[in-house]
């Protein structure tokens, strides 16, 4: 950032450059544009202003002004969240993370660190490997996203079959909330910890009830040994078989991946091709990892089992090499969609893993009725679709078809008892889907917990529940009294 | 319960009696002492009624009558706990959940079972034994403790070392509110379900959020293969070592256990002895388990480790039926404890793994101190202590002592930067003690939470939190703003 002085009447603007500095502060229209959305690019809206605090003592004192002068705010880490979460919908003050980025402390007996929330999620596992450890969760975008923003989100990844989301490898929150307190929760490694679990509650909130400054995380051992598996199948049915039966067999792969045709054509046309045959119908991706004893024995119940479904043809990775190429080709998928589209738009469900054919067809005969191809790349393990609209936007009508197509995905995986979101989040995007699977009462629940946190509702409004007027949202009022 | 005409001129008995049916009610003196305390039995006092309801709607009935008429009520299951939750110190309505009972469902293709609070904990587990899968979270009272209750306190067990405790089991939760309305959260699967994590923030609420009426639960499908070790030990540090070394190793065993000297001369005295050698200082109970291939590779590295730390004695399990026996005298243990002295308090505290020496070194400063015994029965590997204060009751000042002695315990984690409950809850027992590890924010920010779940403060009120007077507890009141 240029050292600019700075050169506005507006006097919040001026109060806020007192507390970070005037080289830590953006204001102007053309410094804006940047952070007028995230990952989720449908809708845009300029902030009034970027501020970039160095400390929780700046953070807290942000807030504190933001709260007394009821300016809206909003914490940004690096903008890759695919459902909105960052976008400053009501001119927000947009307190970006991004300078937090220290590693605080590494305490590998008892195997956590503390980090700041702007600090990279791969950069983690990158500075303890030479010791053996790792951090878990592993969204796709984990080369750039911020431990912060995994946080709000409860980001997955592909190996959160295994290991779990976020909330399963955070420890420790230092919180600074929207009235400018600052709290610790957690820290010491206790699963049960006394008390409500704040914990998880303020995991995956979205950035709606406080800004994170602090993050205490697990860190796990690397497994002694890791195979993994790449298998063709000329039918979806069939894929969808060896995934049910893999699971159904006790083995608990650390993933499961499956990449249908449309997936396959992107991603062999994008940056990392790795010859995958164009004109099967979908193929898995499968790794195991544990203690090098019991490996092989997996990996041939695993070839086993893709062989009693027909498969064309299943190879084991033989080096680290090869293995590394089939996961950047499966981890930048969403983005490979850019070669074959001039725009995507990621959807999210959940459906329990056995009805996986049934909406995978479903899926299907929606991309007929709307007439846009739709691609699907998703964690199959654990029954987390991302089936990917492909649009373009420069054609009239056809952003809102891609919308309501993704919105009708969703209502297809909560008919099976599924749910709208596995890892992106609600955000903007998902917030009026939120009435496929919640009711009044409780949304409600929710928005009553937001209000206690949040009082004035100046932290990120309007994200996460459905506009109000449809469900009846109060801001004041506890749970409805009968 | 014999059937009895009502015989008294509460109208409040009355009604609730009218809502549950007169067989389903207890209010004379002689029937409620049964319910005056838990298994926390330093406090006792009397419900007002005791009402035994059969279903949700009637649930529901009895909470909208005790808010409307502004009883306190609170829900209980088969009392085991050992923090004092179920104990009615205002006089409560006490609803016991041991008429609901019912398996509802079970679907072992998806993993997840539904069942009624009532349900007694394992059973669920030789409900699906047959079809090769159980239920994970094992406290040593499963034989009798339900479900219900186990939400209600996020219990643990031996074996959440390796699966987690009961929180990581729950996969959703019909609740019933403490103003009477009926809500629905998760029961689908989702890793990472949408909206706040109501889910977590209820299991381990204590009774004070609301009452759980139906649960769906998490299935494992049964380890292949399963290996214990037994160890005997001259010195506690060589145990303590033994335990950071497999730890270290990459091992994650599914339990590992420690006793003393004190808890195994009480466990050999007691129902269920298995031979111990009385003059060792500390024994190890340490179990595997998973597919079979690695299982062997495990067992002798942690042989390997057990001899490297001056192990006395170590044999592997050559049986069902001995693993069984040595299970048997370890969940019995705390039970164990009298045999050797009229009474005993355990306490619960939690602290990380690697300082467990200086804490167990600083535990026997202790019971020094106070002229107390104190036996260590515990979760060594995810360094959950139960020091168990024995003592006798019936000597002038000594259950005071006791107190005060478990209380500086639980200081003793509190300072090494750990924790005041592992697993057994705050209830009353531990509610000062909160103080050793929130500051008034942290505990604000969570009454305020219980307020808007429980406006009136009817449900389970005097719990969890420290008394209101010494830290400033409010009831209508956001957090405070500054």
């Amino acid at each position: 950032m240029r050292k600019r002085p700075i050169a506005t009447n507006d006097p919040h603007i001026q109060a806020l450059a007192g507390i970070v500095g005037e080289t830590a502060i953006l204001y102007r229209k053309e410094d804006l544009i940047a952070y007028d959305c995230d990952g989720f690019t449908v809708h845009r809206h300029l902030p009034r202003a970027v501020v970039f605090p160095n400390s929780t003592e700046e953070v807290a004192a942000i807030v504190n002004y933001c709260h007394k002068h009821d300016l809206p705010f909003l914490a940004r880490g690096a903008g890759t969240g695919l459902s909105g979460g960052a976008i400053p919908l009501n001119g927000e003050v947009v307190i970006s993370l991004t300078r937090m980025k220290r590693l605080l402390h590494v305490d590998l007996e008892n195997r956590r660190a503390v980090v700041e929330p702007g600090f990279v999620n791969l950069k983690l596992t990158n500075s303890v490997a030479h010791r053996g450890y790792y951090y878990a969760p592993d969204p796709s975008s984990q080369y750039c996203c911020t431990i912060g923003g995994n946080v709000a989100e409860n980001a997955g990844g592909a190996h959160c079959l295994k290991y779990g989301v976020t909330t399963s490898h955070i420890l420790g929150l230092e919180v600074v909330l929207p009235t400018g307190e600052v709290i610790e929760i957690g820290g010491n490694g206790v699963l049960d910890p006394p008390g409500y679990d704040l914990l998880g509650l303020l995991t995956g909130s979205e950035g709606t009830l406080g800004i994170v400054t602090k993050i205490t995380v697990r860190l796990l051992k690397n497994p002694e040994a890791k195979q993994t598996v790449l298998a063709y199948f000329d039918e979806v049915e069939d894929a969808s078989q060896t995934v049910s039966d893999i699971i159904s067999a006790g083995i608990v792969p650390a993933a499961l991946e499956m990449m249908d045709q449309t997936a396959i054509e992107a991603v062999e046309a994008a940056a990392f091709p790795v010859g995958h045959p164009k004109d099967i119908a979908a193929l898995l991706l499968i790794e195991v990892d544990g203690i090098s004893a019991g490996i092989d024995e997996q990996i041939n119940d695993i070839l086993t089992i893709c062989r009693r479904h027909r498969v064309r043809e299943v190879k084991v990775a033989q080096s680290e090499e090869e293995r590394a190429r089939w996961w950047a080709n499966r981890k930048t998928g969403f983005g490979a969609m850019g070669a074959i589209s001039p725009d995507y738009l990621v959807q999210d469900g959940v459906i329990p893993r056995s009805r996986l054919p049934e909406v995978l067809r479903e899926i299907a005969a929606i991309s007929r009725r709307y007439g846009l191809r739709i691609a699907n790349i998703f964690h199959a393990g654990d029954g987390n679709l991302h089936p990917l609209v492909l649009f373009d936007a420069s054609k009239p009508g056809e952003t809102e078809r891609a919308l309501a197509a993704g919105s009708e995905c969703l209502k297809a995986c909560a008919a099976v008892g599924g749910s709208i979101t596995g890892e992106h989040g609600v955000g903007i995007e998902k917030k009026e889907e939120m009435r496929f699977i919640f009711t009044d009462e409780e949304i409600l629940a929710q928005t009553a917990i937001r209000d206690v946190f949040n009082p004035k509702n100046l932290l990120n409004a309007g994200k996460l529940f459905p506009t109000p007027g449809r469900c009846v949202e109060t801001k004041q009022a506890p749970l409805p009294v009968k």
